[in-house]
């Protein structure tokens, strides 16, 4: 049986994290202020700073405070050692940014294709092709992987096997075991999830508001779904399926969905679903340019476009109102073509939003626009490996 | 600012919350199963088990092990120096129980009334006094009170506010701060929290599945609200307004509901709606009754109420489906008189959350009748002060 039991490395890796935490969110800064910060004694911040220099995760900088008295010497992370890769799979093509242990940008790679029809065994090939480039850019660099984590549409269990991902047209593919085949099992860990969920981790660390305890994520691409960070953490549940909100059944007797149910959030709050409704073809082979057309159209006030953004935002409003019902986030961020659509959405979602949720002031939920951009999956699988760093987790 | 830190006294914590957990799971048992079972070292354990006799929490036993060699000295919980006290308010009336730290039943007391109509100061006069005399019941055991937690349902802030309880008539009444007031300021923690919330506790410390890391407990009662377990904690959110699945909007053009919006699921699954569709009088003064005379036209076959409680399971295997895709729990359990009903609402709840759960099998999700009865809100609210000792918060 597994029990929870404290020892010295225990304590270690929470105090590696405490410094770390506070570096990162106020770096430059002396050791003095790190103690004040994390409570911890000088003895043990002299102890881990020193520890975290020799690891090249933090180092001390020529920069000194500008006050009054002697001058100290302060610290501020040191991105030399460690690098992380996030990569992610959607129906658009490839995606792999890599950055150091600083937050430093090392590699930001886009790849079309090879898109829906590819098939999975395909989109592998060209996955680890992908993967290890970027894995010998970063190693040419000199600094150690601490991961690689592929984002995508889908449903993902805990084994890494993609269960479904309508998007993508994959059912029940063993993505991980398959990547770590072709990777020749790498020492770093290797891990796969659900695209959504990297959002909100991306959100949590890097965005506007990062940090908010109660945080939502709602994409709007192909699919539509949603990445939970509940009391600061990121939630996972039994088999790691959070977030599905793309088949919330808004309406009993709405269109019919992908997924072959009626009234899902996607059917009718989806952003191929608004496309459809304004044009008069069916094949959706370019959703940006499709998107963009909708943004022109409605910048020139054309009355139907703004009508059917409007109907969207109600409808994402629905589900967000659901949301906020279940879970009382402090924030919910729209992403993807959603942050692109946002003026015109958003009227519509706060209007539900406050109307439908149960809890006065919608529980204290905003609704705020993702500035993270459409790499928000890739950069949160990064987010993914570098938390551990964060969480005190350093190898060797 | 606050970070993270940890030393000896959080060590010791998850050490003394390591060998009481085991021994609450196994005991009796010998230190060397403790050893073996918590991963501590010989010395920790001979620490920690004396700390832990000399406070009165474990003790020995005469008892010795049925095996070949050498008996060892066994040891089990001992309750003999710490009580909680766990209430509830609810429109029935109020409920006082208090358990003793090995979970042993010290009273169990309801009092009917003060009821709906009473208002919140005629009720806070009836609690306080109640609580006062469970404290003085308690005390006069010997044992030291750990805390008090009422229940009520409502939403209830994080201050102890209840922002809003429709069954009981009341909002934005201060029932924390004016209960600390009544009981002049008690030394042990006063807490009031949500009825669900608590129940989601109750079955995670005392149920047939307890320790299920993601679980939903769902009550039918005056309202509806459902307690979260997800990851192994309770789900807090931004103000403490998790849960609220009773205003889900199930049918957007469905019957009024009590909140004044349609189609909630409350309006369309509840069990107030359930009986009145089954009744011409729109009176309701006694639930209970008027359940068990649904109950007794079901086990007679009569075609209409078992209808009726078919399409009720129906409507709350939509709220369960919802529920399902956005925590992916690994199991639901309906309480309060969905319980008492099940056998007839079962079968439309499990269909519906086949069918419109995303992901297979429900993510394997199992829907159970909870076992703990009408007391599990004042049961779950006696869990919420013995969790803190079981996580190593010992007083003194």
């Amino acid at each position: 049986m597994s029990t929870l039991t404290a020892g010295y490395s225990d304590v270690r890796a929470t105090n590696l994290s405490a410094v770390l935490g506070f570096l990162r969110a106020n770096a430059p800064c002396s050791r003095a202020a790190i103690a004040g910060g994390t409570g911890l004694n000088k003895a043990t911040i002299t102890n881990i700073v020193g520890d975290l220099i020799d690891r090249r995760l933090i180092r001390e900088t020529e920069q000194t405070q500008n006050k009054v008295g002697r001058p100290a010497t302060l610290l501020e992370l040191d991105g030399s050692a460690y690098a992380a890769i996030g990569m992610e799979i959607s129906a658009r093509g490839l995606t792999a940014i890599a950055y150091d242990a600083a937050g430093g940008q090392i590699l930001r790679w886009h790849r079309s294709g090879p898109g829906r029809g590819a098939g999975p065994d395909k989109t592998l090939t060209a996955t680890s092709a992908l993967a290890r480039r970027a894995m010998a850019a970063v190693e040419a660099t000199g600094r150690e992987i601490l991961g690689l984590t592929v984002g995508v549409p889908g449903l993902v269990d805990r084994d890494g096997t993609v269960v479904l991902a309508a998007g993508l047209g994959w059912r029940d593919f063993p993505l991980k075991p398959r990547l770590l085949d072709a990777l020749s099992h790498p020492t770093f860990p290797v891990s796969v999830d659900n695209d959504a969920n990297l959002s909100a981790l991306a959100e949590y660390r890097y965005g506007p508001f990062a940090g908010t305890r109660n945080l939502i994520q709602i994409s709007g691409d192909t699919g539509l779904g949603a990445g939970v960070i509940a009391d600061g953490r990121p939630l996972q549940g039994n088999l790691g399926y959070v977030g599905e909100v793309g088949h919330l059944r808004i309406a009993p007797d709405g269109p019919l969905c992908g997924c072959g149910r009626r009234g899902c959030l996607e059917a009718l709050a989806g952003i191929p679903a608004l496309v459809r409704r304004l044009r008069d073809d069916s094949e959706l082979d370019d959703l940006q340019l499709a998107v963009e057309q909708v943004v022109a159209q409605a910048s020139a006030g054309d009355s139907k476009t703004v009508k059917a953004l409007l109907e969207t935002g109600s409808w994402l409003g629905m589900g967000v109102a659901m949301l906020t019902n279940v879970l009382n986030p402090g924030l919910i961020v729209l992403g993807g073509y959603y942050a692109t659509l946002g003026e015109w959405l958003l009227p519509g979602v706060e209007k539900e939003l406050q109307e439908q949720a149960l809890a006065p002031q919608a529980g204290g939920c905003s609704v705020a626009l993702s500035t993270l951009g459409h790499d928000i999956t890739a950069i949160g699988a990064v987010a993914r490996s570098l938390d551990q760093l964060d969480a005190g987790r350093i190898p060797g």
